[in-house]
């Protein structure tokens, strides 16, 4: 059978589409999550069209194989991990730009298009594309709509769904499903783009997504504000968001963060010795709103008592500042293996979560460095560890969990926008309770009745049997 | 068994929240759309909260008796009117507003909360709800959630949608689903609360929801400008969009609209003889940026050949210009009774929908005035007929249909935002194709398999069959 479906796909989609080489199959088997389980796919396809992606998912159906969608593989949740005797489906190769309506503000795009691509093409057309995930330099647009990427400036512009108008999506009969509209507004019937969107690969392939697009804004000011404590710097932005200011950017680095980035940038940030937390705000309004925005930002932080506030309209300068914000995760590597979390809370208690993980880090004994985007109370923890080491391995996994309490704890949800996959399936229970699940459980079973697509990825479609009930055959 | 329900529903939700009085039944049977088909309820009932609903729900899921779930009344699609046999529940006595968190920038509220006092209590913390009906001062929060409801300012701040962070449903069983979050970044899941918005009551009772609040805007400066042909104001509606410029409120009116406002208002509003077209534009930018971007607005319109301008920073005078928009459907009064259309186009075919309009008024020989939401191409094309009439009925029902043809070859929606319900379902099938309509169906039967929530409405939960296919007993 796994020989018959190998030819079909090879007749099918075509025979270069269709890997089985190990090493292939070994570099689509993972994301960039080391916590997550991987299995031995059966074969990588890699189709070059629409008609490709709907031949596949019409042979696997056929055949009973799963498939596992995947774009880059820059995700967090290892969603687009392999599983055993799955067949790997890869939308790389989907990778146009159909269409840029500049007039009607809006983009048709294949789901293999780099994101950095797609927002330097519209941007030669005076458009943005806001979603900016930290990887937007390669990870695709197709894992950003399965996954509901956020980035640095969803603050402002807010995340992946916001810009969505329409979706083509193959389903798990092979069938093609168009959703959604060209016009700014619209509501014929349910709101099904937003329903894939975010759906981490489990309810269809999406193929081409309609997006609205912005006026490109101006280059951004910039503000750094550093902090004696996390608190001083937690209430800054408490009284930001307090006051109605709404920046571009607002990123927040912890003392942990700090030392990492000085280490490997070989240099003193400036901020003393006694900066235990870093503020970055950008503000993309331009002239003299821009320095007005500014000008207050830098008030809000001053009245939450930093110790140190510099601000720039200098684009290189700026993004200078921003460096040591971005450099964060590649610095921890001198340290270690780095295993980000990633929890949301209200912005009020962004200071709570980060003593948090403060305490969790001396709890476990390892480093936990705290980077997140303060703007919307989206906080990555990460913690450093070597895989080698068991002991340290399972206090990594413990730090993991632990975090995730606090951020519920605190109101928040134990994922901000990088996703369940294969990591969290027992938090998404824990957040969103019973009844969630079954209606999680109820769509899945209604789209992909055999469990088709990323089976038991983000949840299992079967119930667990509770206490005081059996399954028996009717 | 008829008795049995209405006393358990006494029983369960309370005396007084059961009505079968023939008068209070006749004012709970049908919204504002005149060409909706209703029925006559079995009872009316108004829980005082969410026990109530579950209450209600599983009485009538477990006699099979459906629900028409409903606010306030406002609705123009006929999805909350009364099919016989049915209980109306209605939510309006689900008034609350329960949480105003000004530090995080949210608000949890019930259902039955009037839009209109929603934004004023929020307004008192200097907050901002932006969704806006033109039904604002009587319409109810949970009959805007039901059909993702728009309004005027929609062109910057989005639609309903965009401002829900979080859902609280009821579901078929009586079960309450808590959907969502209270930060404003989460992806826990599938977005089902996006699910249920613009679901118009086919998928459960929507018994609260968090929504995100902005900061409350300046008072806005605005702008009119008349136009000798559409094609000119249409012109302008291009220019703005392709500018980048992002009015807060842009509405068309056409010479019919216009006509009927200066009829009903008994002036003249100074656009002289040659007037086709006027264009009202806001911006709430505030200061020497609106003025800024007021002035681009004017030159813009000029550059389309604007036979006249006028603009001004004060609120009041700003009002008075903008009543003119505000009295046309109760100005068309005057000629007869109007049947309101709703259909979104591409903003660059905004001209061509409203010439095809002053054809099909030609064609069938009435009334029908275009004003409409131009900065998202949004147009509510309103016939005036006489409902005592048939053969003006028959023209009028002909002229809507055609209409909804004339946006759907532009590349349109049949429905910007009033939805489908009793009226457009084939509408609906016509723009989303058999696949769209199959996912439908698959959703609403995972969700709702009894088919109690307002079964016919939207689409029916059978798919008709189709030649070749028999349906027979296995």
């Amino acid at each position: 059978m796994t020989t018959e479906l190998l030819e079909r796909l090879r007749a099918d989609v075509g025979t270069d589409a269709v890997m089985t080489d190990d090493d292939v199959m070994g570099s689509y088997s993972r994301d960039m999550m080391p916590l997550a389980p991987s299995g031995q796919p059966l074969a990588v396809v890699m189709p070059r069209d629409v008609e490709g992606v709907q031949a596949c998912v019409r042979a696997c159906a056929d055949t009973g194989v799963p498939i596992v969608p995947r774009g880059a593989g820059s995700g967090l949740t290892g969603a687009a991990n392999a599983i055993d005797g799955c067949v790997v489906l890869v939308t790389t190769r989907l990778n146009e730009i159909v269409e840029i309506d500049a007039a009607n503000r809006l983009a048709v795009v294949q789901p293999g298009v780099v994101n950095l691509d797609f927002r330097e093409s519209v941007s030669k057309r005076g458009l943005f594309y806001p979603p900016d995930p930290s990887s937007y330099d390669w990870c695709t647009i197709g894992g950003n709509l399965a996954t509901n990427a956020g980035g640095l400036c969803c603050v402002k512009y807010g995340v992946t769904t916001d810009s969505v108008l329409g979706l083509e999506v193959v389903l798990a009969d092979g069938s093609l499903l168009r959703t959604g509209r060209r016009t700014v507004k619209g509501v014929a019937g349910y709101d099904l783009a937003k329903l894939f969107i975010g759906s981490e690969g489990t309810l269809g392939v999406i193929t081409q997504a309609t997006v609205s697009l912005r006026p490109l804004p101006q280059a951004p000011s910039t503000l750094v504000a550093s902090f004696a404590g996390t608190e001083a710097a937690g209430d800054a932005v408490r009284r930001i968001v307090g006051e109605g200011l709404v920046p571009s950017l607002m990123e927040i680095m912890d003392a942990s963060s700090i030392a990492a980035a000085e280490d490997y940038l070989r240099t003193d940030l400036g901020t003393g010795d006694d900066c235990q937390a870093l503020l970055l705000c950008q503000t993309d309004s331009g002239g003299e709103v821009a320095r007005r925005e500014i000008t207050a930002l830098e008030q809000m932080c001053a009245d939450a008592g930093a110790t140190m506030t510099y601000s720039t309209d200098d684009l290189a300068e700026g993004n200078m500042l921003l460096e040591a914000r971005r450099v964060v995760l590649t610095a921890l590597e001198m340290y270690g293996t780095w295993l980000t979390d990633d929890v949301a809370v209200p912005r009020t208690r962004i200071a709570e979560l980060i003593s948090g993980c403060q305490r969790i880090s001396e709890e476990v004994g390892l480093r936990v460095a705290v980077v997140g985007h303060a703007g919307d109370g989206n906080m990555h923890p990460t913690i450093v560890y070597d895989p080698a080491d068991p002991d340290e391995t399972a206090r990594a996994h413990r730090a993991f969990d632990d975090i995730l309490t606090v951020g519920l704890s605190l109101g928040g949800t134990v994922t901000g926008e990088h996703g369940i996959g294969k990591i969290k399936q027992d938090w998404l229970e824990r957040e969103i309770g019973p009844v969630g699940m079954r209606v999680h459980r109820q769509i899945k079973a209604a789209l992909d009745p055999h469990n088709l697509f990323n089976p038991n990825s983000m949840f299992s479609l079967r119930e667990p049997a509770t206490a005081g009930e059996s399954v028996t055959a009717g």
